[in-house]
């Protein structure tokens, strides 16, 4: 695994901070549009890391926002853990593929795109991109590792390729979408494993487990944190107890920081794999901003340990990117009030001091 | 002052609960969608929402959402409560004429339309609508009356009949917009009055005023809610402690229910508003839906009695209908989901008894 670890820090490396000067601008801008002095709430600081991300002031609504959806099959899930059989994850990337689920309804709604990529789902579907399928299914995490050493390999590999390939098209704010029956387990073993936590503190209902299921969920997630035996370095516990869907993300949240270019982190598998990008490169933090807070407790222990708030409070508990792109039309009125409106000058309008 | 009362009381009397049908319909819709039920969190029930004030299910985006704004200057300003000059207001309407303010930038990003009325401006400005005008600023509430009965009167038929123009036209969602320095010291009056709370609790920082002006603003405010001896007799309290913008807002809340005409409710002032409408009309609740949480105490207050709780909380406290026009794509994305997400049936996907 030493050549992997080394390939990421070159990417690590390569992480600049946002531009300051162009953050700077848009403070001093925010204090002489026609408004008192704070009275747009966090649309200011958002605008303020807007201009620091695109490095200009005032900034632009984001082109061509992007939604990159990985999916992948956990094999926790046949230990009885979700609602939902594993089939769905496959029956749900043809719904995908046609237009019909809600992050395509939501994307549509609010001028992003969808890029759908198999990177562990048990079967193959016809259409679907598996240039960057790590495996089929990952391992059952309280048995086995999720993934061996080459398959983790290829999941870094395949986080920096895909975004590196977005950016290179155009793509010019990543929301991480996610697609896997089993994951929110994955995600409450990765979070607790990271931040010596409790399994069943960071165990939610998922996609809506009974009290017996939870209960089964809490003792897989607790007995595959167990093998990890207190390890906590971040690419030992994605490859024990994560899946490929989340080393993917990791490593694009990455390499979306190297490349300068913004994401807005969604529910609970985008956030713990944000966790471990954060263990692995702080400097990639500042890129991010926290769509929504999801109903998983592993989401809110993650985002406290990164230092995000989320923008938005509502419920939402789906994954797909939903709540990250319901967070795209705040961000972009952030953007529009500080590119657009008039100040205190041009107005004509008296200053608290004028 | 009893026509007038009576008058209310006709529009009052043609208010209609929002459709069951609609709403059960979109209920069992959402279920058969392909997502965990109730995964879209809050969406979901404004999705119900949205089917109910619409009568249909799916229920479509709305086609011509307007801010209805209402500058109204406030006596109680001249005794030193806000941060900024009473002519503020006047200014601000010239901004909004010109499409510089933040509601103009918000209403371009979210295709929202914005209509200025001016109702008690302390000065005639060129080009603003002034013939719904009611008085040139206020009383001072902390010595005299806000109205008095014949402005009262004017105000609320201002509200019944913007309401009636904008539906006529075809406005099909209301966003009810404030502009007035001293605005906030009369909703926490208001508040103060109906709900029979302290005034330092309902008394806000406005446009961010600092402790010895905040002090001052606390004190004006319990001097105004002493005048009224107790008396929470709506119109008594509007009349007294409120101003023309609150009075007009109030009538066209209640006016919007009777024209089955959904609300999105912004800040303290049409929250405040919407508490007075909800004291004289109950029946008019249902078809309001909170856009946000503002940072002053009074919107808080005024929302719990009503019962309704805000989609946003971002920190606004900027009035105008800005706090509501965030929320506008959130319900469009709601809508959006009911309507176009595919089922269980349609995609194949299996449901978790399937």
């Amino acid at each position: 695994m030493t050549a992997t670890v080394f390939d990421l820090d070159d990417v690590i490396a390569r992480i600049a901070a946002p531009d300051e000067q162009a953050q700077a601008a848009a403070r001093q801008r925010q204090q002489r549009l026609t408004k008192p002095t704070g009275a747009l709430g966090r649309l200011e600081a958002l605008s303020v890391w807007a201009s620091g991300v695109q490095g200009r002031c005032p900034p632009a609504a984001f082109a061509r926002p992007r939604v990159l959806l990985v999916a992948a099959d956990h094999g926790i899930a046949g230990a009885g853990v979700s609602a939902y059989p594993a089939e769905v994850t496959a029956q749900m990337l043809a719904n995908f593929q046609a237009g019909g689920a809600a992050v395509n309804v939501l994307a549509r709604a609010y001028g992003a795109q969808v890029r759908v990529v198999d990177v562990g789902v048990s079967t193959d579907l016809p259409g679907v991109d598996t240039r960057w399928k790590v495996c089929h299914g990952s391992g059952s995490i309280d048995t086995e590792d999720a993934l061996d050493d080459a398959q983790l390999v290829a999941a870094l590999t395949a986080g920096v390729a895909l975004v590196d390939d977005e950016v290179d098209a155009g793509t010019d704010l990543i929301v991480p979408g996610d697609m896997g029956i089993g994951s929110t387990a994955a995600c409450a073993a990765v979070v607790a494993a990271l931040l010596g936590v409790p399994a069943e503190q960071v165990t939610g209902r998922g996609t809506g487990v009974d009290d017996d299921t939870w209960k089964r969920k809490v003792a897989a997630v607790d007995t595959a944190v167990r093998r990890l035996s207190g390890d906590r370095q971040p690419l030992h516990v994605l490859a024990a107890v994560g899946g490929a869907d989340l080393a993917v993300m990791t490593a694009a949240l990455i390499a979306a920081a190297a490349r300068r270019t913004p994401v807005v982190l969604d529910g609970v598998v985008s956030c713990t794999a944000a966790l471990v990008a954060a263990r692995l490169a702080p400097t990639a933090t500042p890129w991010w901003v926290a769509g929504h807070r999801s109903t998983e407790p592993a989401q809110q222990a993650a985002l406290t340990a990164i230092g995000l708030e989320p923008l938005l409070d509502l419920g939402l508990r789906l994954g797909e990117g939903t709540g990250a792109l319901l967070a795209l039309p705040i961000l972009h009125g952030a953007i529009a009030t500080l590119a657009e409106m008039a100040t205190f000058d041009e107005a004509g309008v008296s200053d608290r001091d004028g």
